[in-house]
């Protein structure tokens, strides 16, 4: 069994191949020729009861690959004031001709976050809008900056607009940006980036509401990628209630862990009325509805497709570098 | 993180060393102490779609401990015939203050096998029986000779009878169980090793029931732990309607997955029947229904903390050790 170590991963893939391979994923599971067991999710409490990680074992099997996935990415939302990395984790590559562990791709959560902002860009992508429009960014962690940074490069955006809860990391966050190349500008309210911007990326592990309806203005297309266990949310459910269009990565997941659930919870929308992400992302010509004025929401939890196909691209990638 | 490879943790303990640690860990588990996400099973199928392989994702805290674990055991049926392993995998130990992998203990499912048969031993032992009673095995595989070994080095049995679909390989089993010190034989059917058996180990993988109840004494101990995925049966369900005593390790994975649910669904047996695992080990006295004559049967579906308990183990053995 090989065992890869992060420095080998980020040297054998761009992060920006990850997202034909994650689009390619997300187009199989659509069509039937992946199977995505039920994520498995490890809550980590301290003494007093209290949240304060999480543990996300995600698989997959995809007709036809030679491999499957076990993904495991895990943290505590605790260690940035300790020093310490704020996630870690690795892919485990199943043969499945042989049901063996082939390879370990130590890749201490950054294959998962890569992998979660390619599914940003493509979730960012479904919406036509201009070269000049600017990208909304509300959190400012790890997910924060890589999904400004795949979003900005997969649609061709130079502005990003940035808020965060703590204002001086909102700063650094820009700061960081804008040493990227990109245009960034820290922001005061929530309300401000979102009235600036023609898309807004959540990247943040609220359990209420960040984003209000009277935050947005009457055209916006949100990506909510913070939301992926059960009792977290970032929009207000009367945001989605307004939506004319909501899409979902895994529906059954969204329901249970998401922005999606809680909004059919609050009786705002029918447990019915979201589109697949990957039967969008086949389409050969963009979905119309899209293209209409008003709010739009894609939903993401994350899928373990995404980590089979970023694994798997990886794998080839360094045996193609011997 | 650390790797700790196969050697090393077969240095690090003994496997009778494994089945307290392992009775701890069911009673914690039965005292709500500890948290068994639903395990995720991958079904390995070749291009014709049959069913060739599995793989086990096995996950679990415990209130007050320092780690958890995800523990993956995945492997083919058709290893064996090529010459490799039937199976491999990997118990990963996560801190649960920080979330962050600390250890990959790299058992290639040995650990998953040790702890199993310690399941096993237990179960076994919740009947009185004496000494010089007889052990008897349905399988000839690693999980048979290791059951017939932890079993009766538990309860200080000294007689094997084996019974398997291959005669060759039943024979193959009785001899290396032979040259561990215990008096083995093969036989030629199954109403022969029960017949001859106070106690019965099934460790097959069967799809249909390998032991009918014509086969069955009026008084036998049944150990069910081959059958751990939907499909999988190894008792006509009527030796279970005809129990005095069910025991399940994990009540809702046994419905799914094994003897005790598809006697449920046969009708044979009401779904409520079963008496936890964990609580009967947690008596201070034997409970006094195993000591009755007539059947009782112990089905044993595997769960993350057996997982938990034996990798903790090892890591504090090995860390005794420096």
């Amino acid at each position: 069994m090989r065992i890869v170590s992060l420095a080998e991963i980020q040297a054998a893939i761009a992060p920006e191949a990850a997202i034909d391979a994650v689009k390619a994923g997300f187009i199989a599971h659509a069509k039937g020729l992946v199977e995505c067991p039920e994520p498995t999710q490890i809550v980590f409490r301290d003494e007093q009861g209290d949240h304060h990680g999480e543990c996300h074992v995600k698989s997959a099997t995809w007709e036809g690959l030679p491999y499957a996935a076990v993904k495991i990415a895990s943290g505590s939302y605790r260690n940035a004031a300790r020093g310490l990395p704020g996630a870690g984790g690795m892919i485990v590559l199943i043969a499945s001709e042989t049901g063996l562990p082939e390879a370990i791709l130590h890749d201490e959560c950054w294959l998962t976050n890569v992998r979660t902002a390619a599914a940003g860009a493509l979730a960012a992508g479904l919406k036509p809008v201009s070269k000049d429009a600017t990208l909304g960014v509300i959190g400012t962690g790890t997910q924060a900056e890589m999904q400004a940074e795949m979003i900005c490069a997969h649609l061709g955006l130079g502005s990003v607009a940035v808020w965060g809860r703590n204002p001086t990391r909102a700063a650094a966050l820009a700061d960081r940006l804008r040493a990227g190349g990109l245009a960034a500008t820290p922001m005061a309210t929530v309300r401000e980036v979102c009235h600036a911007s023609a898309i807004l990326v959540t990247t943040t592990p609220a359990t209420s509401p960040v984003v209000h309806l009277e935050d947005v203005p009457e055209t916006l297309h949100i990506v909510a990628v913070g939301a992926d266990t059960p009792g977290k949310t970032e929009l207000d459910s009367r945001i989605l209630g307004r939506a004319h269009t909501i899409v979902t990565d895994a529906h059954q997941e969204c329901l249970s862990n998401s922005d999606f659930g809680a909004a059919v919870r609050a009786g705002e929308i029918a447990e019915d009325c979201d589109a697949s992400f990957g039967e969008m992302l086949a389409l050969a010509e963009p979905d119309p509805r899209l293209a209409r004025d008003g709010i739009s929401v894609v939903d993401l939890t994350g899928m373990g497709v995404q980590d089979l196909a970023i694994a798997e691209m990886t794998l080839n990638a360094l045996a193609d570098s011997r």
